[in-house]
């Protein structure tokens, strides 16, 4: 069983049929075909709110893209420490933007927290042109290391943001993951709690390669696409984009994948305390971090997991990921299976 | 019958089964896995050289961080007036390089003339840090305007590049076309005639997006890769893109397409000037310039033909473009009912 | 006798006493001293227009801000093929701009043409987002083969800009000596023609080092310091500059120099024409471009003078370029003692 | 008394004379002058090292071009949070470099420490082209909390860079108040510490505005004079910034100006501990950093004082800066008139 990465894993049924269904016949490039046109209805209906959608193949061209509409490159993007684009995309983030800089805090199972960020942003001393700015803030929803952020939670976020006049990014590369486990419309974990742009991700959670970038003022979308296109994402075939991502709301498969993910995850947390292994962030998504003993996690290598270290939070620590497809029956059969050696 | 763009088909057979067969279990992410480990080789024995391949989802992303590898941001990029970077990809060149800047010049049916370039390149006085050097010349296998440079013509082109210490780089989105038009190994038209770095074109022949790039150095490899995940170019399930090219040259798909287009346009020309149309450029791979009078080309729309008209050839200029999925026997009936009316 | 350029000139003893004035004392940094902070009033007088001044060391940097402000990184910069910025700022444009790119066209000494411009304009199909859409005309004056602009040139070339919505940018460093010229007021030729933001020079004319970013629409006034800190082009003894512009400004010293200038080259036009050689341009501001045999150049050289061939114009084009220093009076001489030899 | 910054001084009476003595006549442009040409010999013997100097005008420009030459678009520069290219200098140096990304780390006093250097580079896990990979290592010297680096500390850091095989930069913005205080050779504090490159700073030691770029490996050169161009920083009257550089090392002008300077500083703490004042950091070179009751602080602005608040300190910290132009006796004077009070 694979829980190195919900990146490991293959396309969804649902979506390689969709991709199949674009294998038929000729259909306008660049964005031009019905799927492509479709999907400002559906999105904008699936928010509740008129958006501008725009979709990608990457998160980090999702994350960038979008920050490159709600940053100028004299501009600051607050951030934890452990966002990923602090963490894990290179320099994209300038690159994108021209120059907009990352500006790091801390909290809590890498979340941003209202008081926090408010202190940060009341002692950000504003020194006019020698001094970086802080033009927008961004979240990560699930964050990096799994945690959901409530409605309550973004929305005393986005008010901090709306006080300080700052911009309000997700990146939602586990967005389905998080609605999954709050169980509430989506919509009130963004436009309603403040957030301007959403990367909406598809491909950790099934497709092969999609992100939606979501503009809730879809007055960005023409700044997006310029973007889009300078940096190379706009793909002629478009709508095999198009298609995972309707595919991939179409019926709420993106929620079925998602509620998969999270309940694997909770099986999988079973297992892993039942083990012996102590948890340590409480698990809320698709991501566990777990402190095992060296021959815990050695037996469980021995069993067929795969999984990764986790250094950063201690030298028995390890991250699992679940996934739309993680067998859950199989989980508890193991867990039976290794209880008693 | 649509003739507006090889972007308008849909994935071939054999990729999309490629595709499928990459939907059937979990693998590591970001190029870990078997097949994109096989394209180095796949791809060197292609080319009888040791090259480094970088698979990326667009021809902008191919064409621009390739030239990443060959330029500094203060160097000039000389290229066709037509060509595609420099018509067709908004700013991206400069945004990827840093700055570097194209440097057009002419030449008939969008191809440089080695004695052009010579004489450019001779003519340009370098005046140290005021002017922008050319660092290195780029070409378009086949054209823009549907041309395929010969072997004799690409080599001319790379003795100029070697005799005045410039890179070479050749946009390859319709590569296939040109090497199936001439019947020659890859080889031929790329290492052995001076190319450092091809876009090595998918999309337009069958695959759904992928563009390899081929560094017939691959000590360039460590810069495009850094260059690829900065861009946002990376994809995650990477097996999705190496899935693409490994099918698209296995027994040689890529050129079984490519040989259907340039068929396919070869009818179509019968077919355009049985109907009274003047070729404007010979018909080399797959694509047709050819002028036609306001009667034909709206009895030829009648008929359901798409095609463009192409205002930069004339008032009543078209541009025809075959394709992998044209249908010869299609073609033929059509010129074969049209001539009688 | 020196006309190799204008800037082999040393500062003039107006601006010299303003720097001398600046040394005595302390005073803030960063323009919150007094001479910086009466810039905008004697400015907005000058050009009878309410302008925002922001003053930097070079002229590459007073252009590339200036467009800065006037575009975004997807858009394009019409500009004559000989323009400064197309010609002899590296790739300086598209590193301050975040990737616009020069559009070059062609005219008669080095100047624009509204039709000409019209038609580019108009030919240029928007392509959307595939093609860089002309954002900014920019024209320099006097221009770069020493031609002026009338002001019913530039209001032409301003109505042409306005009717396709465009922003028009003035590269001014000689600007000085197109007033001159002209004898018109300054606005005749800037906002009252429709131009947005000059490029004002000091350097060439008598100053040491400072050209005045000028903002017809002081609202661009936040951008321009914002690109004018991150592209290190703040100074700290920023007083230092605006010595130098209020110094320039004050009593029409920039405007006696020009005429000096101006004068210099009616004159040295005469003595080369005595001497045989033929003017390429009519001289309208401070640079002769003529044609000159052999025999005459040499003999020009051996009493003394230093000036540039210039290749572009012809085998035998010889650049003349007089200054604010210029001695009229030894050119006259000059002139006398050579006539008969 | 001005104490607020070392930049609100005027122009030293040796660099005015220099300045004055290249305005008599005419000189070529571009650094073809002899006083421009004298640089490289003149800073080579200064340093004992072959070095290849690149004036510019600001210190921003300075740090900024120098880290051109050391790092990639792609990579890290480690510096301390309150390095000025991290706090003071907008986001120039992702800019200059086309994305490079500060890595800021503590120490006290605003010093790198080569243990903690050590330790954060042995952490930071390199997880490939996702990461940002610190190339670059940078040092300010003195700090910008007025602290200075022995020889040892910076041999120290050096060596650390060359186990890791990173660059080490030198913001030397006050390297003369460092020499002055240590002492020593400027060797001994740059290339035999390990030092690739250093700002040697002008401006704030009785230059107009000038920093040169020094580079230890004279190979990078060319590099930096592109990088110059690009972003508008070569000056066209270049005599003037040469000239104000080599009136500033003549006669060890850089020194006297310095000591004056520590030396004020070291009379201005006696007066201020005098008064009550405590000293926050132990004064080695021309910056102080002293906490002072309201009560003190308010006498001090009663008696004609400048200098500014430093909350990142503490609420009754205050930052005084002392100059090449402070007078010593005034200040011991001011102290036995305020002693009674």
């Amino acid at each position: 069983m694979n829980f190195a990465s919900d990146n490991v894993t293959p396309v969804c049924p649902e979506i390689q049929a969709a991709i199949d269904a674009q294998c038929q016949g000729n259909a306008p490039a660049y964005g031009g075909d019905d799927v492509s046109a479709s999907l400002d209805r559906a999105f904008s209906d699936l928010f509740d709110h008129e958006v501008a959608v725009v979709p990608v193949s990457t998160g980090t061209a999702a994350n960038c893209i979008s920050l490159t509409t709600l940053v100028s490159p004299y501009g600051g993007i607050v951030c934890h420490h452990e966002a990923h684009i602090n963490e894990d995309e290179s320099t994209a983030v300038a690159h994108f933007t021209g120059g907009a800089k990352l500006l790091p805090i801390d909290g809590p199972a890498a979340k941003l927290e209202a008081a926090a960020l408010s202190t940060y942003l009341e002692s950000r001393a504003d020194r006019g042109v020698h001094s970086v700015t802080p033009e927008c803030v961004a979240v990560t929803q699930s964050t990096e290391l799994g945690a959901v952020y409530s409605p309550d939670e973004i929305g005393a976020i986005g008010a901090i943001c709306k006080q300080f006049n700052k911009r309000l990014f997700m990146d939602g590369a586990r967005f389905a993951n998080a609605v999954a486990a709050l169980n509430c419309p989506p919509a009130d974990i963004t436009w309603k709690a403040g957030v301007d742009a959403l990367s909406f991700g598809g491909t950790k959670n099934g497709a092969m390669a999609v992100e939606a970038i979501i503009l809730f003022d879809p007055a960005r979308r023409a700044e997006a696409e310029q973007a889009r296109k300078r940096s190379g994402h706009l793909l002629s075939k478009h709508r095999y984009l198009a298609g995972q991502l309707a595919a991939y709301i179409d019926n709420d498969l993106w929620l079925k994948n998602a509620r998969n993910a999270n309940s694997a995850a909770q099986a999988l947390a079973t297992l892993l305390t039942d083990q012996g292994g102590q948890m340590l962030l409480a698990p809320q998504a698709n991501e566990l971090f777990v402190a095992l003993p060296d021959t815990i996690a050695q037996k469980l290598r021995d069993a067929g997991m795969l999984f990764y270290s986790w250094p950063s939070l201690g030298t028995n620590a390890y991250r699992f990921v679940t996934a739309w497809n993680s067998d859950i029956n199989a989980i508890n059969a193991l867990k039976t299976r290794l209880h008693g050696l």
